[in-house]
């Protein structure tokens, strides 16, 4: 085993950083996985050590997720912006128009990607509070009868996040690329859920997509193949060849969560890790100000200033000496952000809480 | 350094063996890339670390494939699958005709994706002849005006390959999934090509396009942006956060190609890889039949059969037995299957001669 000591306190918003003994094992897989003889990449994904390594990935989601027998379990590839098109393409039918809730770029992508392929109501536009909080249900306004409500849990960039979930006539289908399995999820309130793998699952370049049997049935049969939910959900993710080296690297993060206590203890873990940054930030309240409103603050990215771009530049500096990386905001925002995803250690933020009060007592 | 000896001799058709240097340094780099204390899946995708590896790999793919200036190189998702939707939707206008090219089972998919979303002319169909032959020019019958021509270069079921290239009027596709820098590429006769990266370049999940610029700048405007080749272009494969690890492994792919003499080199080596196979094929026609035609036969796939299915199980047995996998033959053909790509070892190939040889004369 190697030792922990080469290894930095990485606080990127996604690729980000991966749980360390899931990182121990790939090492070993990528040569020779389950003493086969071959690597994790280098088997066919019709045999035996594929089929397995897939089954125990789709297993271990659902035990994770504890995700209901009605949902479907798919690994698909293109990130969440193939998403944002696959979502209309599939589930917004000519003449119907699909209700999306804005709160950040990435929502406003998802809209301007579902705009190219049918009727688009904006039920919530967050720009004119430059994105600080979001909607509660009251704050809405929905099309009727729309065929589906579009929103994202948690907004990477301002450090938003949803702590109730939204409700409308039509499917609820969410973004949740960078809060997935970070805290327990409520079925009832979906119909379809997907993420990027790159934030909370695994490596960039496969998405997690849950979605109920009986919406992808409805899929129209005369799409591409690859862009059609129900045919690949039909071939239990292997349409085609499957991301292999991404649903393995998955799987072992879903097996890491499960031996850590599942999401409840993620969250607990979660809760305690933000907190401890929340109140360092608000305790030099003089030096620090966070972006996102109370009521809205993210467990997963905490953004904030300090008012001054030269001190904020200072910040990061002295925060890279300290073996601290990815510590920049976000180009349409500035400032600093801290991505504390899952597999971000409990120690990396009381060290980085330390930080900001030395940072704040010593300038 | 991991002695070779718990890896065994991997003919899979793709997923497929990978160089061991490769495999080496992947098992660094996914701990700690280039001593930046962060692995390569934890990386920002725009961060300095992941703009080497990205500005390496375009440069070395183009320094591999000695591929001309008036060309780009794209790294994208979903498979040559996605590319059999992708090619027509961008290159395919309202009332235009695209000429296709049957040689197996993946060009008839491509022409079923195309035949979706516009007019397809099947200008070759291999099927009478069971797919044993690549045709020559003059076999084809062309759609006059046509968009593009559509063909695969190798066929990894039958073990078919092209040794010369097609013309159209119109601009040359060509899916070189199977047989990517394991020879020169003449970029005269082509436009556009794309490759899986699972068989001759590194993980599933990533998809090489090679495009001409002229060409990109025609996609339509109005496709989404994950499916709009020209939109992907424009960003440097960095529209969105791409699969970082499949383009880093493929960039170390092209490293050892290089560092192994490049594409001219790797040509000789799988011509005398594929020799000693097939010699030992034909030296023992008694026992063996080859699927593909003279002229036609892959330097990549070799298929062939013993003509009887118990003969072959008992190969199949025996062949595991002497730790070769992966040489099951594809499902629609049966028989027996070595896929023997750039990665795949001459001496394995050597190997493999004795046994069958060794099984010839034993039944």
């Amino acid at each position: 085993m190697t030792t922990t000591t080469d290894r930095i306190l990485n606080f990127s918003a996604g690729p980000a950083t991966l749980p360390e003994p899931v990182l121990e094992q790939a090492r070993t897989d990528i040569w020779n996985v389950r003493e086969s003889g071959i690597g994790i990449c280098e088997h066919s994904h019709r045999g035996p050590v594929f089929d397995e390594v897939l089954a125990e990935a789709v297993a271990d989601c659902r035990a994770v997720g504890q995700i209901p027998e009605e949902f479907d379990i798919l690994f698909l590839q293109g990130g969440a912006t193939m998403q944002f098109a696959m979502v209309p393409m599939n589930f917004l039918p000519e003449g119907a128009t699909a209700n999306y809730v804005n709160t950040g770029v990435w929502t406003s992508k998802a809209q301007k990607e579902a705009m190219k392929l049918g009727n688009v109501h904006v039920a919530y536009e967050g720009e004119a509070d430059k994105f600080d909080h979001c909607p509660k249900q009251d704050e809405l306004e929905c099309a009727p009868d729309a065929a589906y409500l579009h929103y994202c849990s948690n907004n990477t960039i301002y450090g938003t996040q949803f702590n109730h979930t939204l409700s409308d006539s039509g499917r609820i289908v969410c973004d949740m690329s960078s809060d997935i399995f970070s805290k327990p999820i409520d079925w009832n309130a979906f119909d379809m859920i997907y993420a990027g793998a790159q934030k909370n699952l695994g490596p960039s370049g496969t998405v997690l997509v849950i979605a109920r049997k009986d919406m992808l049935e409805t899929c129209p049969t005369h799409l591409p193949s690859m862009l059609n939910y129900n045919a690949i959900a039909k071939k239990g993710s292997r349409l085609n060849t499957p991301p292999a080296f991404g649903i393995y690297l998955m799987g072992q993060v879903f097996k890491w969560i499960l031996s850590e206590g599942g999401v409840t203890a993620m969250h607990e873990r979660n809760t305690r890790k933000a907190s401890c940054i929340y109140e360092a930030l608000e305790a030099n309240s003089h030096c620090y100000t966070i972006f996102a409103k109370e009521g809205s603050r993210s467990l997963m990215n905490i953004s904030f200033t300090t008012n001054e771009d030269v001190k904020n530049e200072m910040f990061l500096k002295e925060a890279a000496s300290q073996g601290m990386s990815g510590l920049k905001g976000h180009r349409d925002l500035g400032g600093i952000r801290a991505s504390i995803y899952n597999a971000f250690p409990e120690e990396g933020c009381k060290r980085f809480a330390e930080f900001l009060n030395t940072f704040a007592q010593s300038h």
